[in-house]
């Protein structure tokens, strides 16, 4: 929980984007939104639930399962008038839908004629939810607000900031676990197995949250699948391995990439390192206030280009809070066209990789953006590491 | 990966489905459903992908994110000619949406005139998604399919019940790490990460996969509150805490839940408790083929009566194979109303429940439909655990 001062100020500056946007009402079913305004935290976002905050009220109001009303009343700022519910039969019935009573709920509030912002990119709002919504408050004009709260979000306090640096120390520690476990005839499931102990662990201080992806390792020609999970097979000698986790702190990531070499990494495999490192020294170095995203993509790009590598590429975005299945922040990318001009307390995920045939490497940092550059939330040497 | 015979099989049954209600080509983009019917395994599912059935063609084809086209090559049955994708520029972009690209194929194919099923109820199936793809594909007529592959899901294989028996086997261990390391002065996080140690390290023979919940153990007043998840705070003398998890093996899994005392419990806790594992005893006693959902409730319901407890709830669920959030499988539930015939190799994971205010009493079986009754998946005493 952050101080009551500091959601105030968040549903501040959201309503100042409403009313910029000429929106009235709007729903929020994104959970790192929920949680951003409201300080609402539950394993319950497989359910439909939604924070509706409106122009005219001073909070927002929580709309969700009746068992997990208990959870917004544990976990948010809201008085318990503002805590309303529907009951088990309308989960996962094929019968009856949620928003059928949350549209009631709406309609009785007399929230049925009006501009109403919806996230309708968002993977809790279903097609058929917005469907049923729109059913049952016909008179009320949606506009798509997908990124609202996101953008919002980009600009970190310095409390969000000081949590993503314990995400730091622990994405430390789970990025040691993971170059320490990992070796010829280990289990990849072993190796996960002790990353998230490090990762839930976190530090005497600070216990870990979960992070919104799991542990990712792939290995051998499986390098070039990055979002293949982990298998219950044995690591080989000749193996590179990319090693992609994060620690969390409170719903806040900090994610690290780096790689590995099982035994003597090839004469190709130790110069790409070099040209990746080469690659986010130099973009590093060029971040600060007032650049923008599509010149860092292009520092990137001409130091490589350099080595004779050609890549036009993503590689960052914004991040921090955030729920399964990412925890990308969906708001500005690190990549040719974005014209998002960086501001101090801004955090991103620079992830860098280039990839032959059969193995590739990529090593990450997360940094936040400072009055003259940048800080990296882990500090955690580059190296291609070799077992 | 199963047996292709076993994929196409589950292709069958699904046409089969598709032809009696009318439905030309199915989208799918429910996650569960994509492995199910292709074998596709990767945490990929934060961007969108789908996997398209038409009656006509033999195989599926699978439409995703360029790098992830890598993971489809390498966990799927499909023929590589099937395997379709999208450039990284239309990845969380303001400008472009995948389904663009999406309906661009469909169109290509010659899918843009004809009756099309859609998992409208799905997470990854936004309503923005659904929207782009109506644009691209105007002259389509969309149904919702959202339970179509979901049903055919229901009656496992014997290969599919192996699996679960698997995750049974890995969720003993977890449950039994839980149950030795909750203790007062130990942090909450501590013992999660005991547990997901447990879970992803499996058994000597078989690897733990990531479960689609994380480890649910609220204590005190907070057991009212069943999604909450953990915090960094430590247990105290007198704490109840129920604790909720499972075990999974290549996506399969098998929940379970017991309740703990820290200290000696109340008279009150140790007979509320005597009830819930009566009513359990009764409820799987009650279960075999040819009875329904509705009925297995009733049974529960007219147990704990005989105590004076009243409580009219949704008891259970059909679950199995499954991604993030959610491990339940939507279809059937075990509550009033629910007229589903239980048939053998159906899987349900039964979790009743009574609460006082301060307190409740939680305790949960997976099992297998069995001909002439079933079996639990973890053998592990429902007692009221003492710490």
């Amino acid at each position: 929980m952050f101080p009551i001062m500091e959601y105030k100020e968040r549903i501040k500056k959201t309503k100042e984007k409403m009313a910029l946007e000429g929106i009235d009402v709007l729903l929020i079913t994104n959970p790192s939104n929920m949680n951003y305004l409201s300080g609402y935290d539950a394993w319950s976002f497989y359910v439909h639930q939604m924070l509706v905050v409106t122009l005219k009220e001073e909070q927002p109001f929580w709309i969700g399962r009746k068992q997990d009303a208990n959870s917004a009343k544990a976990t948010t700022w809201l008085d318990q008038k503002n805590i309303y519910s529907y009951t088990d039969d309308y989960v996962h019935s094929i019968t009856k839908h949620p928003m059928d009573v949350i549209a009631r709920v709406l309609d009785e509030k007399g929230l049925n004629n009006c501009v109403m912002g919806v996230e309708k990119e968002n993977y809790y709002f279903t097609a058929k939810a917005y469907e049923q919504l729109q059913k049952g408050i016909p008179n009320v004009v949606f506009k798509d607000s997908t990124l609202l709260v996101n953008y919002v979000r980009m600009i970190k306090s310095d409390l969000e900031i000081e949590y993503m640096k314990r995400a730091g120390t622990i994405v430390e520690k789970a990025m040691k676990t993971a170059i320490e476990e990992i070796n010829v005839g280990v289990r990849e499931n072993e190796v996960v197995a002790q990353i998230y102990h490090s990762q839930i662990w976190g530090t005497e201080k600070y216990g870990g949250d979960y992070p919104a992806i799991v542990p990712l390792l792939p290995s051998g020609e499986r390098t070039s699948s990055p979002h293949i999970t982990w298998s219950d097979q044995t690591y080989k000698l000749g193996d590179y391995v990319i090693i992609e986790l994060a620690g969390c702190y409170q719903r806040y990531h900090a994610p690290l990439a780096r790689t590995l070499a099982i035994g003597e990494p090839s004469q190709e495999a130790t110069d790409l390192a070099a040209v990746v490192n080469e690659g986010i020294c130099e973009t590093l170095d060029f971040i600060k206030p007032g650049v923008t995203c599509e010149e860092i993509e292009e520092v990137w790009r001409t130091t490589i280009a350099q080595h004779g590598f050609i890549k036009d590429s993503r590689i960052g975005y914004s991040m921090g809070l955030s729920y399964p299945p990412d925890w990308g922040e969906h708001t500005a990318s690190l990549r040719a066209g974005d014209k998002t001009i960086l501001r101090p307390n801004m955090t991103f995920h620079l992830i860098p990789g280039i990839w032959y045939d059969d193995f590739g490497i990529e090593i990450s940092e997360s940094f936040v953006v400072t009055e003259k550059g940048i800080e990296t939330f882990a500090k955690f040497p580059r190296d291609l590491y070799v077992k």
